[in-house]
Protein backbone atom coordinates (compact mmCIF):
# COMPACT_ATOMS: atom_id res chain seq x y z
CA UNK A 1 0.00 0.00 0.00
CA UNK A 2 1.46 3.44 -0.86
CA UNK A 3 2.63 5.78 2.01
CA UNK A 4 -0.45 8.03 0.84
CA UNK A 5 -3.37 5.54 1.63
CA UNK A 6 -2.63 4.03 4.71
CA UNK A 7 -5.40 3.61 6.68
CA UNK A 8 -5.25 3.73 10.37
CA UNK A 9 -7.44 0.96 12.42
CA UNK A 10 -6.80 2.92 15.59
CA UNK A 11 -10.34 3.59 16.34
CA UNK A 12 -12.25 5.95 19.12
CA UNK A 13 -15.62 5.69 20.76
CA UNK A 14 -17.88 7.86 22.56
CA UNK A 15 -21.37 7.29 23.86
CA UNK A 16 -23.79 10.94 24.61
CA UNK A 17 -27.07 11.28 24.87
CA UNK A 18 -28.63 14.10 22.76
CA UNK A 19 -29.47 17.22 24.86
CA UNK A 20 -32.78 19.61 24.91
CA UNK A 21 -30.41 22.28 23.56
CA UNK A 22 -28.72 20.59 20.67
CA UNK A 23 -32.13 19.85 18.89
CA UNK A 24 -34.22 21.85 16.93
CA UNK A 25 -38.07 22.62 16.46
CA UNK A 26 -38.48 19.50 14.72
CA UNK A 27 -36.99 17.97 17.65
CA UNK A 28 -34.38 16.53 16.56
CA UNK A 29 -30.14 17.07 16.70
CA UNK A 30 -29.90 20.50 14.56
CA UNK A 31 -26.91 19.83 11.90
CA UNK A 32 -24.22 22.08 13.37
CA UNK A 33 -24.29 20.25 16.47
CA UNK A 34 -23.13 16.97 14.88
CA UNK A 35 -20.06 18.83 13.32
CA UNK A 36 -19.31 19.78 17.22
CA UNK A 37 -19.37 16.44 17.83
CA UNK A 38 -16.94 15.13 15.07
CA UNK A 39 -14.79 17.93 16.23
CA UNK A 40 -14.16 16.71 19.83
CA UNK A 41 -14.43 12.85 18.98
CA UNK A 42 -11.32 13.69 16.40
CA UNK A 43 -9.35 15.44 19.56
CA UNK A 44 -10.11 13.13 21.67
CA UNK A 45 -9.28 10.17 19.09
CA UNK A 46 -5.91 11.58 18.90
CA UNK A 47 -5.98 11.82 22.77
CA UNK A 48 -6.64 8.32 22.89
CA UNK A 49 -3.86 7.06 20.26
CA UNK A 50 -1.12 9.38 21.44
CA UNK A 51 -1.48 9.78 24.73
CA UNK A 52 -1.46 13.45 24.47
CA UNK A 53 -4.16 15.59 26.20
CA UNK A 54 -5.63 17.87 23.25
CA UNK A 55 -4.25 21.21 24.84
CA UNK A 56 -0.92 20.01 25.16
CA UNK A 57 -0.92 18.37 21.02
CA UNK A 58 0.04 21.46 19.96
CA UNK A 59 3.19 22.04 22.20
CA UNK A 60 3.88 18.26 22.27
CA UNK A 61 4.55 18.43 18.10
CA UNK A 62 5.48 21.61 17.71
CA UNK A 63 2.32 22.70 15.81
CA UNK A 64 -0.36 25.35 15.39
CA UNK A 65 -2.81 22.28 15.11
CA UNK A 66 -4.78 20.05 12.92
CA UNK A 67 -6.69 22.83 11.03
CA UNK A 68 -9.88 21.75 9.20
CA UNK A 69 -10.28 22.02 5.48
CA UNK A 70 -13.30 19.88 4.56
CA UNK A 71 -15.91 18.37 6.71
CA UNK A 72 -19.20 16.84 5.28
CA UNK A 73 -22.23 15.07 6.78
CA UNK A 74 -24.62 12.48 5.48
CA UNK A 75 -27.80 12.46 7.64
CA UNK A 76 -29.57 8.67 6.98
CA UNK A 77 -31.75 9.05 10.25
CA UNK A 78 -33.38 11.50 12.45
CA UNK A 79 -31.47 11.72 15.77
CA UNK A 80 -33.68 13.02 18.58
CA UNK A 81 -33.88 14.83 22.07
CA UNK A 82 -32.99 11.67 24.57
CA UNK A 83 -31.50 9.71 22.24
CA UNK A 84 -28.43 7.28 23.04
CA UNK A 85 -25.74 7.38 20.27
CA UNK A 86 -22.08 6.13 19.71
CA UNK A 87 -19.61 8.22 17.65
CA UNK A 88 -17.23 6.03 16.13
CA UNK A 89 -13.70 7.20 14.89
CA UNK A 90 -11.25 6.61 13.61
CA UNK A 91 -8.02 8.49 10.84
CA UNK A 92 -9.18 6.63 6.99
CA UNK A 93 -6.28 8.34 5.44
CA UNK A 94 -3.04 9.54 6.18
CA UNK A 95 -0.90 11.50 3.88
CA UNK A 96 2.43 13.57 3.99
CA UNK A 97 0.88 16.21 5.48
CA UNK A 98 -2.86 15.42 5.89
CA UNK A 99 -5.18 13.07 7.04
CA UNK A 100 -8.87 12.24 6.87
CA UNK A 101 -11.23 11.28 9.91
CA UNK A 102 -14.15 8.93 9.21
CA UNK A 103 -17.15 9.25 12.22
CA UNK A 104 -19.81 6.97 12.24
CA UNK A 105 -22.65 7.88 15.03
CA UNK A 106 -24.93 5.12 15.55
CA UNK A 107 -28.25 3.70 17.63
CA UNK A 108 -28.12 0.75 18.30
CA UNK A 109 -27.84 -0.90 15.71
CA UNK A 110 -28.41 1.86 13.03
CA UNK A 111 -26.29 3.79 11.46
CA UNK A 112 -27.67 7.43 11.96
CA UNK A 113 -24.91 9.70 10.67
CA UNK A 114 -21.84 9.40 8.68
CA UNK A 115 -19.18 12.10 8.95
CA UNK A 116 -15.84 12.78 7.55
CA UNK A 117 -13.13 15.30 7.99
CA UNK A 118 -9.97 16.24 6.20
CA UNK A 119 -7.20 18.03 8.31
CA UNK A 120 -4.11 19.76 7.59
CA UNK A 121 -0.96 19.03 10.10
CA UNK A 122 -0.13 23.04 10.56
CA UNK A 123 3.35 24.41 11.08
CA UNK A 124 5.14 27.65 11.19
CA UNK A 125 7.61 28.20 8.12
CA UNK A 126 11.03 28.01 9.29
CA UNK A 127 11.88 31.09 7.13
CA UNK A 128 9.13 32.93 8.49
CA UNK A 129 7.41 32.02 11.67
CA UNK A 130 4.36 34.27 11.27
CA UNK A 131 3.65 31.95 8.14
CA UNK A 132 1.62 28.75 8.42
CA UNK A 133 2.75 25.66 6.17
CA UNK A 134 1.36 21.91 5.71
CA UNK A 135 4.04 20.48 8.16
CA UNK A 136 5.17 16.75 7.49
CA UNK A 137 3.03 14.42 9.94
CA UNK A 138 5.82 12.75 11.73
CA UNK A 139 6.02 8.88 11.29
CA UNK A 140 5.99 7.78 15.31
CA UNK A 141 2.35 9.88 14.99
CA UNK A 142 1.20 7.75 12.18
CA UNK A 143 2.39 4.83 13.56
CA UNK A 144 0.39 4.84 16.64
CA UNK A 145 -2.68 4.83 14.85
CA UNK A 146 -1.82 1.99 13.12
CA UNK B 1 -40.16 25.84 57.26
CA UNK B 2 -42.96 27.57 55.14
CA UNK B 3 -43.96 25.37 51.57
CA UNK B 4 -43.06 28.41 49.51
CA UNK B 5 -39.07 27.94 50.77
CA UNK B 6 -38.74 24.09 50.99
CA UNK B 7 -34.56 23.54 50.23
CA UNK B 8 -34.27 19.93 48.07
CA UNK B 9 -30.80 18.22 49.43
CA UNK B 10 -30.64 16.11 46.73
CA UNK B 11 -27.88 17.01 44.44
CA UNK B 12 -26.79 15.58 40.99
CA UNK B 13 -22.81 16.14 39.82
CA UNK B 14 -21.41 15.62 36.24
CA UNK B 15 -18.00 16.10 35.39
CA UNK B 16 -17.22 17.10 31.81
CA UNK B 17 -14.19 18.05 29.96
CA UNK B 18 -14.25 21.30 27.87
CA UNK B 19 -14.11 21.14 24.00
CA UNK B 20 -12.44 22.88 21.86
CA UNK B 21 -15.64 24.34 20.55
CA UNK B 22 -17.16 25.58 23.08
CA UNK B 23 -14.23 28.15 23.83
CA UNK B 24 -13.84 31.33 22.38
CA UNK B 25 -10.80 33.19 20.79
CA UNK B 26 -9.34 34.20 24.39
CA UNK B 27 -9.35 30.30 24.46
CA UNK B 28 -11.43 30.22 27.53
CA UNK B 29 -15.09 28.87 27.70
CA UNK B 30 -17.53 31.36 26.19
CA UNK B 31 -20.44 32.56 28.64
CA UNK B 32 -23.40 31.11 26.17
CA UNK B 33 -22.19 27.43 26.51
CA UNK B 34 -22.35 27.38 30.79
CA UNK B 35 -25.99 28.16 29.70
CA UNK B 36 -26.34 25.16 27.79
CA UNK B 37 -24.29 22.72 30.49
CA UNK B 38 -26.71 24.44 33.34
CA UNK B 39 -29.96 23.20 30.92
CA UNK B 40 -28.48 19.69 30.53
CA UNK B 41 -27.59 19.58 34.35
CA UNK B 42 -31.38 20.34 35.40
CA UNK B 43 -32.64 17.76 32.96
CA UNK B 44 -30.31 15.14 34.27
CA UNK B 45 -30.84 15.92 37.90
CA UNK B 46 -34.66 15.75 37.51
CA UNK B 47 -33.88 11.86 35.33
CA UNK B 48 -31.83 10.79 38.74
CA UNK B 49 -34.16 11.96 41.12
CA UNK B 50 -37.59 10.98 39.55
CA UNK B 51 -36.25 8.41 37.18
CA UNK B 52 -37.81 9.57 34.06
CA UNK B 53 -35.78 10.30 31.05
CA UNK B 54 -36.06 14.14 29.84
CA UNK B 55 -37.59 13.05 26.74
CA UNK B 56 -40.31 11.63 28.68
CA UNK B 57 -40.80 13.75 31.40
CA UNK B 58 -43.77 16.29 29.70
CA UNK B 59 -45.62 12.83 28.99
CA UNK B 60 -45.28 11.22 32.28
CA UNK B 61 -46.48 14.40 34.53
CA UNK B 62 -48.90 15.52 32.10
CA UNK B 63 -46.71 18.80 31.41
CA UNK B 64 -45.54 20.76 28.54
CA UNK B 65 -42.28 21.63 30.50
CA UNK B 66 -40.18 22.92 32.81
CA UNK B 67 -40.34 26.57 31.05
CA UNK B 68 -36.54 28.47 32.19
CA UNK B 69 -37.45 32.13 32.65
CA UNK B 70 -34.85 33.24 34.90
CA UNK B 71 -31.38 32.09 34.68
CA UNK B 72 -27.78 33.98 35.77
CA UNK B 73 -24.13 32.76 35.88
CA UNK B 74 -21.42 34.58 37.75
CA UNK B 75 -17.92 33.77 36.13
CA UNK B 76 -15.33 33.34 38.98
CA UNK B 77 -12.77 31.80 37.13
CA UNK B 78 -12.07 31.44 33.66
CA UNK B 79 -12.57 27.69 32.47
CA UNK B 80 -9.96 26.66 29.45
CA UNK B 81 -9.82 24.46 26.54
CA UNK B 82 -9.27 21.14 28.11
CA UNK B 83 -10.28 21.81 31.77
CA UNK B 84 -12.37 18.70 33.54
CA UNK B 85 -14.78 20.60 35.58
CA UNK B 86 -17.62 19.40 37.67
CA UNK B 87 -21.34 20.18 37.81
CA UNK B 88 -23.17 20.25 41.25
CA UNK B 89 -26.51 20.63 40.48
CA UNK B 90 -29.59 21.11 43.01
CA UNK B 91 -32.98 22.49 43.44
CA UNK B 92 -32.96 25.26 45.74
CA UNK B 93 -36.34 25.91 46.41
CA UNK B 94 -39.97 24.45 45.36
CA UNK B 95 -42.77 26.63 45.30
CA UNK B 96 -46.35 26.24 44.18
CA UNK B 97 -45.47 26.16 40.64
CA UNK B 98 -42.03 27.15 40.08
CA UNK B 99 -38.67 25.85 41.38
CA UNK B 100 -35.04 27.63 41.30
CA UNK B 101 -32.26 25.17 40.31
CA UNK B 102 -28.39 26.09 41.62
CA UNK B 103 -25.20 24.81 39.63
CA UNK B 104 -22.06 24.97 41.06
CA UNK B 105 -19.00 24.55 38.54
CA UNK B 106 -15.60 23.72 40.55
CA UNK B 107 -12.11 22.74 38.89
CA UNK B 108 -10.96 20.57 41.59
CA UNK B 109 -10.91 22.32 44.91
CA UNK B 110 -11.77 25.80 42.74
CA UNK B 111 -15.27 27.13 42.51
CA UNK B 112 -15.18 28.28 38.79
CA UNK B 113 -19.27 29.55 38.14
CA UNK B 114 -22.06 29.86 40.20
CA UNK B 115 -25.69 29.71 38.20
CA UNK B 116 -29.07 29.70 38.97
CA UNK B 117 -32.48 28.82 36.88
CA UNK B 118 -36.02 29.87 37.46
CA UNK B 119 -38.35 27.56 36.00
CA UNK B 120 -42.68 27.08 35.76
CA UNK B 121 -43.93 23.58 36.14
CA UNK B 122 -45.83 24.65 32.78
CA UNK B 123 -49.45 22.96 31.75
CA UNK B 124 -52.01 23.38 29.61
CA UNK B 125 -55.32 25.72 30.84
CA UNK B 126 -58.24 23.22 31.08
CA UNK B 127 -60.45 25.39 29.83
CA UNK B 128 -58.33 26.80 26.77
CA UNK B 129 -55.67 24.00 26.19
CA UNK B 130 -53.98 25.84 23.72
CA UNK B 131 -53.14 28.30 26.51
CA UNK B 132 -50.03 27.86 28.88
CA UNK B 133 -50.42 27.89 32.59
CA UNK B 134 -48.45 27.50 35.84
CA UNK B 135 -49.60 24.32 37.17
CA UNK B 136 -49.33 23.05 40.93
CA UNK B 137 -46.19 21.26 41.46
CA UNK B 138 -46.84 17.38 42.37
CA UNK B 139 -45.66 16.87 46.06
CA UNK B 140 -44.57 13.38 44.95
CA UNK B 141 -41.98 15.39 42.52
CA UNK B 142 -41.37 17.64 45.48
CA UNK B 143 -40.75 14.41 47.72
CA UNK B 144 -38.25 13.06 45.67
CA UNK B 145 -35.56 15.84 46.12
CA UNK B 146 -36.05 16.06 49.12
CA UNK C 1 -31.24 19.42 -20.28
CA UNK C 2 -33.18 16.54 -18.27
CA UNK C 3 -35.67 17.33 -15.31
CA UNK C 4 -33.28 16.21 -12.99
CA UNK C 5 -30.60 18.80 -13.37
CA UNK C 6 -32.20 22.35 -14.01
CA UNK C 7 -29.91 25.05 -12.41
CA UNK C 8 -31.43 27.82 -11.28
CA UNK C 9 -30.07 31.22 -11.12
CA UNK C 10 -31.92 33.14 -8.78
CA UNK C 11 -29.29 34.09 -6.31
CA UNK C 12 -29.40 34.76 -2.74
CA UNK C 13 -27.31 37.46 -0.72
CA UNK C 14 -26.03 38.43 2.79
CA UNK C 15 -23.52 40.04 4.25
CA UNK C 16 -22.57 39.47 7.90
CA UNK C 17 -19.71 40.46 10.28
CA UNK C 18 -18.23 37.70 12.24
CA UNK C 19 -18.88 37.40 16.20
CA UNK C 20 -16.74 36.88 18.95
CA UNK C 21 -18.93 33.82 20.02
CA UNK C 22 -18.62 32.41 17.17
CA UNK C 23 -15.12 31.72 17.05
CA UNK C 24 -12.42 29.52 18.39
CA UNK C 25 -9.43 29.77 20.34
CA UNK C 26 -7.57 30.42 17.15
CA UNK C 27 -9.70 33.51 16.58
CA UNK C 28 -11.35 32.06 13.72
CA UNK C 29 -14.75 30.92 12.97
CA UNK C 30 -15.50 27.33 14.47
CA UNK C 31 -16.43 24.92 11.69
CA UNK C 32 -19.82 24.52 12.97
CA UNK C 33 -21.05 28.05 12.94
CA UNK C 34 -20.66 27.88 9.09
CA UNK C 35 -23.44 25.48 8.91
CA UNK C 36 -25.22 27.19 10.77
CA UNK C 37 -25.00 30.29 8.15
CA UNK C 38 -25.82 27.94 5.68
CA UNK C 39 -28.85 26.92 6.85
CA UNK C 40 -29.88 30.15 7.59
CA UNK C 41 -29.15 31.46 4.02
CA UNK C 42 -31.30 28.49 2.67
CA UNK C 43 -34.40 29.49 4.40
CA UNK C 44 -33.71 33.16 3.09
CA UNK C 45 -32.88 31.75 -0.42
CA UNK C 46 -36.24 30.27 -0.14
CA UNK C 47 -38.40 33.63 1.30
CA UNK C 48 -36.60 35.80 -1.42
CA UNK C 49 -37.88 33.64 -3.68
CA UNK C 50 -40.56 32.54 -2.70
CA UNK C 51 -42.07 35.31 -0.74
CA UNK C 52 -42.76 33.02 1.95
CA UNK C 53 -41.72 33.49 5.35
CA UNK C 54 -39.43 30.87 6.73
CA UNK C 55 -41.73 30.24 9.80
CA UNK C 56 -44.65 29.47 6.79
CA UNK C 57 -43.18 27.32 4.62
CA UNK C 58 -44.45 24.15 5.76
CA UNK C 59 -48.37 25.19 6.05
CA UNK C 60 -48.10 27.52 2.76
CA UNK C 61 -46.50 24.36 1.07
CA UNK C 62 -48.54 21.71 2.97
CA UNK C 63 -45.31 20.20 3.82
CA UNK C 64 -43.11 19.28 6.83
CA UNK C 65 -39.93 20.67 5.63
CA UNK C 66 -36.95 21.02 3.78
CA UNK C 67 -34.89 18.10 5.15
CA UNK C 68 -31.19 18.13 5.12
CA UNK C 69 -29.82 14.92 4.40
CA UNK C 70 -26.33 15.65 3.18
CA UNK C 71 -23.92 19.29 3.79
CA UNK C 72 -20.30 19.83 3.39
CA UNK C 73 -17.85 22.68 3.87
CA UNK C 74 -14.47 23.10 2.38
CA UNK C 75 -13.02 25.60 4.38
CA UNK C 76 -9.85 27.73 1.96
CA UNK C 77 -9.32 30.58 3.97
CA UNK C 78 -9.43 31.65 7.92
CA UNK C 79 -12.19 33.72 8.61
CA UNK C 80 -11.81 36.10 11.54
CA UNK C 81 -13.04 37.86 14.49
CA UNK C 82 -14.75 40.77 13.16
CA UNK C 83 -13.97 39.73 8.98
CA UNK C 84 -17.41 40.83 7.27
CA UNK C 85 -17.95 38.12 4.52
CA UNK C 86 -20.99 37.62 2.07
CA UNK C 87 -23.00 34.44 1.89
CA UNK C 88 -24.24 33.81 -1.63
CA UNK C 89 -26.28 30.81 -2.24
CA UNK C 90 -28.64 29.59 -5.09
CA UNK C 91 -29.97 25.73 -5.59
CA UNK C 92 -27.35 24.32 -7.78
CA UNK C 93 -29.92 21.94 -8.68
CA UNK C 94 -33.71 20.56 -8.83
CA UNK C 95 -34.87 16.70 -8.54
CA UNK C 96 -38.63 15.31 -8.41
CA UNK C 97 -38.24 15.63 -4.58
CA UNK C 98 -34.63 16.92 -3.88
CA UNK C 99 -32.51 19.88 -4.16
CA UNK C 100 -29.12 20.91 -3.73
CA UNK C 101 -28.47 24.32 -2.31
CA UNK C 102 -24.45 25.73 -3.59
CA UNK C 103 -23.20 28.43 -0.98
CA UNK C 104 -20.20 30.61 -1.15
CA UNK C 105 -18.72 32.82 1.54
CA UNK C 106 -16.35 35.53 0.12
CA UNK C 107 -14.23 38.46 2.05
CA UNK C 108 -13.85 41.21 -0.75
CA UNK C 109 -12.88 39.55 -3.29
CA UNK C 110 -11.83 36.34 -1.86
CA UNK C 111 -13.37 32.87 -1.71
CA UNK C 112 -12.94 31.54 1.54
CA UNK C 113 -15.85 29.01 1.94
CA UNK C 114 -17.58 26.92 0.11
CA UNK C 115 -20.73 24.48 1.15
CA UNK C 116 -23.13 22.21 0.02
CA UNK C 117 -26.20 20.90 1.02
CA UNK C 118 -28.70 18.23 -0.24
CA UNK C 119 -32.60 18.46 1.05
CA UNK C 120 -35.45 16.84 0.84
CA UNK C 121 -39.04 18.43 -0.09
CA UNK C 122 -40.59 16.17 3.29
CA UNK C 123 -44.15 16.02 3.73
CA UNK C 124 -46.93 13.03 5.02
CA UNK C 125 -47.40 10.37 3.77
CA UNK C 126 -51.17 10.40 2.73
CA UNK C 127 -51.74 6.55 3.33
CA UNK C 128 -50.20 7.18 7.18
CA UNK C 129 -49.62 11.02 8.08
CA UNK C 130 -47.61 9.84 10.96
CA UNK C 131 -44.81 8.43 8.12
CA UNK C 132 -42.61 11.00 6.61
CA UNK C 133 -41.93 10.36 2.54
CA UNK C 134 -40.00 12.87 -0.23
CA UNK C 135 -42.64 14.82 -2.02
CA UNK C 136 -42.78 16.20 -5.66
CA UNK C 137 -41.49 19.60 -5.83
CA UNK C 138 -44.37 21.72 -6.92
CA UNK C 139 -43.46 23.46 -10.52
CA UNK C 140 -43.97 26.51 -8.96
CA UNK C 141 -41.65 26.37 -6.75
CA UNK C 142 -39.17 25.32 -8.80
CA UNK C 143 -39.81 27.93 -11.53
CA UNK C 144 -39.71 31.07 -9.47
CA UNK C 145 -35.95 30.25 -8.66
CA UNK C 146 -35.60 29.85 -12.31
CA UNK D 1 -24.22 62.04 41.48
CA UNK D 2 -21.19 60.00 42.70
CA UNK D 3 -18.88 58.41 40.24
CA UNK D 4 -20.09 54.85 40.82
CA UNK D 5 -23.30 55.42 39.42
CA UNK D 6 -22.74 57.23 36.29
CA UNK D 7 -25.64 56.38 33.85
CA UNK D 8 -24.55 56.17 29.96
CA UNK D 9 -27.54 57.39 27.86
CA UNK D 10 -26.24 56.41 24.79
CA UNK D 11 -27.82 53.42 23.60
CA UNK D 12 -27.45 51.36 20.53
CA UNK D 13 -30.37 49.43 18.44
CA UNK D 14 -29.99 46.15 16.13
CA UNK D 15 -32.84 44.06 14.79
CA UNK D 16 -32.77 40.63 13.86
CA UNK D 17 -34.76 37.52 13.06
CA UNK D 18 -35.16 34.43 15.02
CA UNK D 19 -33.17 31.64 12.95
CA UNK D 20 -34.04 28.18 12.56
CA UNK D 21 -30.77 26.99 14.24
CA UNK D 22 -31.28 29.19 17.07
CA UNK D 23 -34.47 27.28 18.44
CA UNK D 24 -35.36 24.19 20.44
CA UNK D 25 -38.05 21.48 20.28
CA UNK D 26 -40.55 23.85 21.85
CA UNK D 27 -39.89 26.01 18.86
CA UNK D 28 -38.61 29.18 20.44
CA UNK D 29 -35.09 30.29 20.87
CA UNK D 30 -32.85 28.60 23.68
CA UNK D 31 -31.69 30.15 26.11
CA UNK D 32 -27.85 30.42 25.71
CA UNK D 33 -28.67 32.16 21.56
CA UNK D 34 -30.18 34.93 23.70
CA UNK D 35 -26.26 35.55 25.90
CA UNK D 36 -24.77 35.08 22.28
CA UNK D 37 -27.36 38.34 21.18
CA UNK D 38 -26.02 39.78 24.59
CA UNK D 39 -22.35 39.39 23.72
CA UNK D 40 -22.45 40.39 20.31
CA UNK D 41 -24.97 43.48 21.20
CA UNK D 42 -22.30 44.78 23.85
CA UNK D 43 -19.62 44.76 21.16
CA UNK D 44 -21.38 46.86 18.53
CA UNK D 45 -22.61 49.02 21.18
CA UNK D 46 -18.49 49.70 21.97
CA UNK D 47 -18.24 50.19 18.06
CA UNK D 48 -21.50 52.46 17.99
CA UNK D 49 -19.86 54.54 21.15
CA UNK D 50 -16.13 54.76 19.89
CA UNK D 51 -15.73 53.98 16.62
CA UNK D 52 -13.35 51.40 17.63
CA UNK D 53 -14.28 47.68 15.52
CA UNK D 54 -14.56 45.13 18.03
CA UNK D 55 -11.27 43.24 16.46
CA UNK D 56 -9.06 46.41 17.05
CA UNK D 57 -10.46 47.59 20.88
CA UNK D 58 -7.41 45.52 22.64
CA UNK D 59 -4.96 46.96 20.80
CA UNK D 60 -6.80 51.02 20.65
CA UNK D 61 -7.01 50.93 24.46
CA UNK D 62 -3.70 48.19 25.48
CA UNK D 63 -6.32 46.01 27.36
CA UNK D 64 -6.77 42.30 26.93
CA UNK D 65 -10.05 42.90 26.84
CA UNK D 66 -13.58 43.39 28.62
CA UNK D 67 -14.48 40.41 30.62
CA UNK D 68 -17.26 39.33 31.60
CA UNK D 69 -17.78 38.08 34.82
CA UNK D 70 -21.77 38.05 35.81
CA UNK D 71 -24.83 38.49 33.33
CA UNK D 72 -28.40 37.13 33.47
CA UNK D 73 -31.97 36.92 31.20
CA UNK D 74 -35.01 37.53 32.22
CA UNK D 75 -37.18 35.67 29.87
CA UNK D 76 -40.64 37.31 29.99
CA UNK D 77 -42.29 36.26 26.38
CA UNK D 78 -41.08 32.92 24.43
CA UNK D 79 -39.65 33.90 21.20
CA UNK D 80 -40.06 31.75 18.30
CA UNK D 81 -38.65 30.97 14.76
CA UNK D 82 -39.05 33.64 12.68
CA UNK D 83 -39.85 36.47 14.88
CA UNK D 84 -38.10 39.53 14.51
CA UNK D 85 -36.96 41.48 17.42
CA UNK D 86 -35.17 44.16 18.07
CA UNK D 87 -32.34 44.33 20.92
CA UNK D 88 -31.50 47.70 22.74
CA UNK D 89 -27.88 47.62 24.81
CA UNK D 90 -26.87 50.81 26.95
CA UNK D 91 -24.28 50.99 29.93
CA UNK D 92 -26.10 51.04 32.61
CA UNK D 93 -23.34 52.20 35.14
CA UNK D 94 -19.88 52.71 35.09
CA UNK D 95 -17.50 52.24 37.92
CA UNK D 96 -13.57 52.18 38.33
CA UNK D 97 -12.96 49.50 36.46
CA UNK D 98 -16.24 47.53 35.81
CA UNK D 99 -19.23 48.36 34.16
CA UNK D 100 -22.72 46.60 33.30
CA UNK D 101 -24.92 46.41 30.32
CA UNK D 102 -28.46 46.64 30.09
CA UNK D 103 -30.15 45.00 27.11
CA UNK D 104 -33.33 44.33 26.45
CA UNK D 105 -35.10 42.54 23.41
CA UNK D 106 -38.30 43.57 22.26
CA UNK D 107 -41.08 42.71 19.50
CA UNK D 108 -43.35 44.95 18.13
CA UNK D 109 -44.28 46.83 21.25
CA UNK D 110 -43.32 43.81 23.74
CA UNK D 111 -40.64 43.21 26.49
CA UNK D 112 -39.67 40.14 25.68
CA UNK D 113 -36.63 39.36 26.89
CA UNK D 114 -34.22 41.47 30.05
CA UNK D 115 -30.90 41.09 30.05
CA UNK D 116 -27.54 42.45 31.73
CA UNK D 117 -23.91 41.64 32.00
CA UNK D 118 -21.15 42.97 34.39
CA UNK D 119 -17.59 43.11 32.97
CA UNK D 120 -14.20 44.23 33.58
CA UNK D 121 -11.64 46.65 31.58
CA UNK D 122 -9.17 43.93 31.97
CA UNK D 123 -5.35 44.79 31.44
CA UNK D 124 -2.15 43.05 32.19
CA UNK D 125 -0.61 44.28 35.33
CA UNK D 126 2.64 46.00 34.96
CA UNK D 127 4.92 44.32 37.22
CA UNK D 128 3.72 41.22 35.77
CA UNK D 129 2.25 41.12 32.11
CA UNK D 130 1.43 37.38 32.34
CA UNK D 131 -1.37 38.57 35.18
CA UNK D 132 -4.71 39.76 34.65
CA UNK D 133 -5.70 43.26 36.48
CA UNK D 134 -9.02 45.45 36.75
CA UNK D 135 -7.52 48.54 34.83
CA UNK D 136 -8.94 51.92 35.32
CA UNK D 137 -11.55 52.94 32.65
CA UNK D 138 -9.85 55.74 30.28
CA UNK D 139 -12.48 58.79 31.43
CA UNK D 140 -12.62 59.58 27.41
CA UNK D 141 -14.17 56.06 27.32
CA UNK D 142 -17.19 57.42 29.39
CA UNK D 143 -17.80 60.33 27.97
CA UNK D 144 -18.39 58.87 24.79
CA UNK D 145 -21.32 56.92 26.14
CA UNK D 146 -22.50 60.07 28.19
Amino acid sequence: MPETERVASFTFRRQLTVEWGQCDPAGIVFNSRFFEMFDTNTWLLFEAALGVKPQDLGAHFGIIGIALVDTRGNFLKPVKFGDTVEITSRISEFRRSSFDVEHRITRGEELAVEGSESRVWTTRRKDDPDKIAAGAIPAEVIAKFG
